[in-house]
């Protein structure tokens, strides 16, 4: 029984606008389907080699980790990182948190917003490493490269180990274009971030070559609380160095192995890498959503609900959001990070925060925005509910158009069926919530001179932010 | 005093996704400030040698007209024609209508979607003419041809007359571009579709050269109706055949002069010439809203709320609306016109309806659209009323977020000020009114199984709808 371990710490932004800083890339759905997060676990889902997952999230993705989960039924074990330190604290922690349930727990370390279609391929693999991890080595997933990419680390496979694997013979980082033509000739591997081991052989590596990260993920464990449905990790582990399991681990232990991969696979780097991935007609036009192309050539089209409209364009990404709308060739996707990072620098909402703001509750967004009023859409997940709540300079009217509200005001309870109203005056003590069994949808209809989201006094909270 | 004659039927779809069907372009706002329509209005509101003006415009664009008008401060006089039967049929509607109060009245026949920036120049052409049109000549505007045009007619100056103006020696219609610069060499002028004439010599010209044009005229205003602040012209014009200016009169007449304009002009075409009146910046980007440009060349950025980024494109339209997205090359902008009509015949809305509807009493938005709900943003003018109507598939709530609205209910009449709301049950008998000083807006919230327009049943209409 193999562990797999999803590391869903990180916040890309490549995918902007549809990925954002508070929406990272591997909750973003894609190719008309789940996001990159979930497939990896339905990945592991369907095949009974693997055991339940361990998510490693941060706590602004914890509740979306769990949502998505849970949409697409999938059973987790999931880890609060107090913030993001790069993998090798992250995978130190976890291994800590196995290791003291079970020494032997076979580890498979799985980046979340990888794609790779072919299950049982991934899963023969996994198992193949997984009998070097049980030796007690240390086991890189070694791709077969498809280009010379100057992204990525090269592994070079030397002796042969029992039962398929091989002894990891020398590391190369991200080399230039011709170095990299080089080592593929010669037979090196990517290095594609997938790592099986025993949490115990784990635990001993990170021990002798990272002393001071294995003794931040001690304490961290020491330190554990349980916060809801997760386990929140000490503080302990904010000061462990910023580190990458390749370089603080895989590049100093003798005990380094490597399996190479029999499947296809794609980090969706960017959008250029999201379009070779999809479904194209034969002028290599993807268009996901309600996009027309007349007389177009390979570009992608994505429009999240407006009808898109693209005409005699050629190599060409167009992604429609809510709030953003991004235009730009695919040959320079991977200039798209230099473009968020600046409009973050100027401040703009559109670079960090979704139009759909997720909430551990559900999610809200505004749907329009005048000079005194803001009307949201606010959906709440059965059972849940928002904090106790007041607003000093704004009134609110909720309408339920779907499900039944329980509304909390100044003290008074009461339901609200669908095609009703309730009226929250200003300074009204004031809570929402669903106590069905299918999601509530309500339409809010903000007045006032000031109706940003800061304007809120939390009295008590599900979710520990009163 | 010259009487501005404009004419306000048409329908133009190429700066499709602004303009639509159902918001020509001429209503589209431009440049930063009003429509080609409004600044029409104002350029001969600025000079006392024009009176005031009279429109001419269909059923569907008279409250626009009028709406547009009022915002200018702009008193018209405003001409329904019963439906669009190109130029002339309008023209001779217009003359007899003129005619009928003084049959020496000079008018000025404009487009409503010309861009002529020069307000004093354009004056002085129109006196010109006017000398002219007071001596019996049937004057058209000159326009000095700035590129060997095939799109246009081309009219050869004669021998002069009295007062700066020279007889029409011949026509040439949409040449070739071989043909066209050969023109251009020899002198000729554009047609621009401006033209100057007495009521009294348009109507016996018109009687003379298409008689049965000039019957239908006579008879749309023997048959004309006051429908509240315009002239209703009667059916008969609807039998008149479409014909243009051009073509029925201006190539028949030995009337015909021209005067040479001495101002620059753009018909504002397309998106491309949209572009070049534009301010641009040094790499020849134009940015309307809230645009980024980064490493962009020659190209036009709009956008109508969202965030638009444009990284590395090069000659490129980017047009942003609440309900469509339109990105094409500058250089194919001739090519959108087709693009509509082909989303029309797919039965697309979005060919035909802009996002916010105009109605004669203010206009509405769709702002979210769920499975079984629609909310609205609806603003009603000052003074202004809905009709009395009942929904048999929604009930709505309404929010007054700005103004005050008295709202009749099943008889019942009350004043619903900001911050409150109404809610009008299935099959109530309701009516929205503003009887403030000020815009009412309200958000609607319909919820019911069925949400389209057609549910409604009027009772009673300011507007002869019921």
């Amino acid at each position: 029984m193999i562990t797999p371990v999803i590391l869903c710490g990180g916040s890309g932004t490549r995918l902007w606008p549809l990925s954002r800083r508070d929406f990272a890339k591997q909750h973003v759905p894609i190719l008309g389907g789940g996001s990159p997060f979930q497939r990896t676990l339905e990945r592991v889902a369907a095949n009974a080699v693997f055991g339940r997952p361990v998510v490693i999230a941060g706590g602004g993705g914890r509740f979306m980790a769990a949502d998505q989960a849970a949409a697409v039924g999938v059973v987790i074990d999931l880890l609060i990182e107090p913030e993001p330190r790069d993998t090798l604290p992250a995978i130190a922690a976890v291994a800590e948190w196995a290791a003291r349930r079970d020494p032997g727990a076979v580890l498979l370390v799985l980046p979340s917003d990888h794609l790779i279609t072919d299950a049982e391929a991934f899963a023969a693999t996994a198992k193949i490493a997984a009998v070097a991890a049980e030796a007690g080595e240390i086991v890189a997933f070694g791709l077969r490269p498809s280009a010379p990419a100057t992204g990525f680390g090269y592994i070079r496979p030397g002796a042969p180990l029992s039962g398929g694997a091989r002894r990891i013979a020398a590391f190369v980082e991200k080399p230039d274009a011709a170095r990299a033509a080089a080592l593929i000739a010669e037979g090196w591997l990517w290095n594609g971030g997938m790592f099986c081991m025993t949490a115990d052989a784990a635990r001993a590596e990170i021990a002798a070559h990272a002393p001071v990260i294995a003794d931040a993920a001690r304490r961290a464990l020491d330190d554990a609380t349980v916060d809801l449905d997760a386990v929140r990790l000490g503080a302990a582990l904010a000061e462990a160095p910023k580190t990458s399991f390749d370089y603080g681990l895989m590049e100093k232990t003798d005990r380094g192995a490597v399996v190479e991969a029999s499947f296809a696979w794609s980090d969706i780097g960017d959008w250029r890498e999201l379009w070779a991935q999809s479904p194209k007609d034969q002028a290599g036009v993807a268009r996901d959503g309600d996009a027309v192309a007349i007389d177009c050539r390979d570009s992608y089209l994505r429009s999240d609900g407006r009808l898109l409209c693209a005409l005699g364009v050629e190599g060409l990404a167009v992604i429609d959001t809510p709030d953003a709308v991004l235009v730009a060739p695919l040959a320079r996707a991977q200039e798209i990070k230099g473009l968020v990072a600046a409009l973050a620098a100027d401040g703009r909402r559109e670079a960090t925060e979704p139009a759909r703001v997720h909430r551990p509750w559900g999610w809200y967004q505004t749907m329009d925005l005048g000079a005194r009023f803001r009307v949201k859409r606010i959906q709440v997940s059965p059972g849940k509910k928002l904090s106790l709540q007041k607003h000093h300079h704004r009134a609110e009217h909720w309408v339920v158009v779907r499900g039944t509200a329980e509304v909390t005001r100044d003290g008074e309870t009461t339901l609200v069926r669908e095609n009703e109203s309730v009226y929250l005056p200003l300074g009204c003590v004031h809570r929402l919530a669903n106590p069905g069994k299918i999601p509530l949808e309500v339409i809010e209809v903000q007045t006032g001179a000031y109706l940003e989201e800061d304007d809120i006094v939390r009295f008590d909270d599900d979710f520990g932010r009163a």
